[in-house]
């Protein structure tokens, strides 16, 4: 029997991997706001590196009460309207149902699962995916794609690897996803807030991409500052990040393409900004454990400021 | 016997307060550079909330060589062409030359004292005033005006009072400038990078006025959390900045006219910003006594890269 995916956020993530999914047997079901009728008629294109294609008949709902409950929940939308959560989640679950998170920045899991209840599995999926919706159900996927699943339990404790995962792993390669499993879901968020803290916040903040960052001796120097401080509030939850994974990190930075950081696109088109997910959480979780990020906590004020005038004036 | 003053910079500041000295009397002489032709044909013109005038004819010069020795030299260029002082100030200087100082930041005083040979006294003018070059040979002065005026020892040593510092007094209050004097020109310096360093820097970095940084509770958190820094850096040159002082600084800034700082200015024009007086030096003295200012250093190094790229555009 197939699994019933139902996809929250059909936008450059979820309906990218719901789209893989679908092509490759998965029953997926698509949540629509503003694209519905667009995404009716005409489906869901992907132009990808992976090969171009269009999804069509897509099975798209307006609301998620006209949706049957399913197997996995993945929850692709953009942690600025998680607040909607708590009313899209209940009718889509059955009790095995298990929801499959693909959100960036830490302590999202907490809320998710006070929404959802103790009982549902939830498994965080990392996306190193490169992919922008450019059009009404029109989704270009320009590099990358793989994902690092980690399954949550209550406090962060380490899951090691379970069946859901090992099932959705299986679900995931065989629509041709890259995945890695991860026995610490917590050490590998804080992995990836370590290119994500300096780098989406320095691209905005100095209007920028990667490659002005590392070419530029201050710029460069304060983005490995700002990594070194989320080394230090990563070991404040017990985790360790080595010194020649930042390093590794910054290398693969400065070599790769020139690249505009989803927080920048979305600063562009006037779209809320991660900043709480991103930044917010990792700093109150730091300062829980007594830990000063005096660093982070300027870039988040500072983007706190831009993303307030910028969704204001838009 | 009228004193003879030379202005090394005939912009905004050195123009105001040098065209203010020469209509009370004084006689002055101001090196011009691309400007020099106009003046000499049209005069300098000061628009001013005290009263518009135009100076004609001006002691306009091309060089220091075909200048006399002055009495006062007046230091009005910005800190960034300070490469350029130990060619222009010798042939100016007599043995009773006295030199003042009308620049931004901290220990510029010592790199003077290096060109010009200890000999000479060095006083220090703060110049609190909202004035602008608006075009060749024409300043607008909008706002404020006063001096503090602080005599330079060898190692900021307070000085006291010394009767160079009246002497000053004297012409510029009769030029009708207002003028404070102050027994320790360091604790000076230091109470005005207090309102330099947070508001200077978040005016460029976040694009913005003084009045929507007062208005937005992360921005400002975040200006008095700078200031906090600027309090430490003073403490370690054993100055100490009231709290209440800088709570009363806070209090004028949020109810100021809308202010566009000088080196948001300098920033629109592509103009070099005074990012080392005002930054690399107050870190420089913080770090040799020890102590970290992470906010401070991330604005600097975000302020290098925008510096950067804003003339290499230009």
């Amino acid at each position: 029997m197939n699994t019933h995916y139902a996809i929250l956020g059909s936008g450059a993530v979820g309906g990218f991997y719901g789209a893989r999914l679908q092509r490759s047997g998965q029953m997926v079901h698509f949540l629509l706001h503003s694209d519905y009728a667009h995404v009716c008629d005409n489906g869901l294109t992907v132009e990808s590196i992976d090969g171009d294609f269009t999804l069509k008949p897509v099975n798209a709902y307006r609301t998620v009460q006209d949706m049957s409950r399913c197997d996995v929940i993945i929850i692709a939308l953009k942690t600025v309207h998680n607040d909607l959560l708590s009313q899209l989640l209940p009718p889509l679950l059955k009790e095995t149902s298990c929801i499959l998170l693909l959100q960036n920045g830490v302590g999202v899991e907490e809320d998710i699962a006070k929404i959802c209840g103790h009982q549902h599995k939830i498994i965080s999926g990392l996306c190193f995916l490169c992919s922008n919706k450019i059009g009404p159900g029109h989704i270009c996927h320009l590099d990358y794609g793989r994902i690092t699943l980690g399954a949550y339990r209550p406090n962060y404790e380490p899951a090691g690897i379970t069946a859901d995962m090992e099932r959705l792993a299986t679900d995931f390669r065989q629509a041709g996803i890259s995945v890695t499993l991860t026995e610490d879901l917590l050490e590998a968020r804080w992995q990836k807030l370590l290119w994500n803290i300096p780098f989406n916040g320095l691209s905005v903040v100095l209007n920028a991409n990667t490659d002005e960052i590392m070419a530029n001796d201050s710029s460069r120097q304060l983005a490995e500052q700002l990594m070194q401080e989320v080394v230090l509030a990563a070991q404040a939850c017990g985790r360790q990040l080595p010194a020649v994974f930042l390093q590794n990190m910054l290398i693969a930075t400065a070599n790769m393409k020139p690249y505009k950081t989803s927080m920048k696109l979305d600063y562009e088109a006037k779209r809320p900004l991660e900043i709480e997910a991103i930044f917010g959480k990792p700093l109150q979780i730091a300062a829980r454990a007594g830990v000063y990020l005096p660093r982070i906590s300027t870039l988040y004020q500072q983007l706190q400021f831009l993303d307030m005038r910028n969704t204001h004036l838009a």
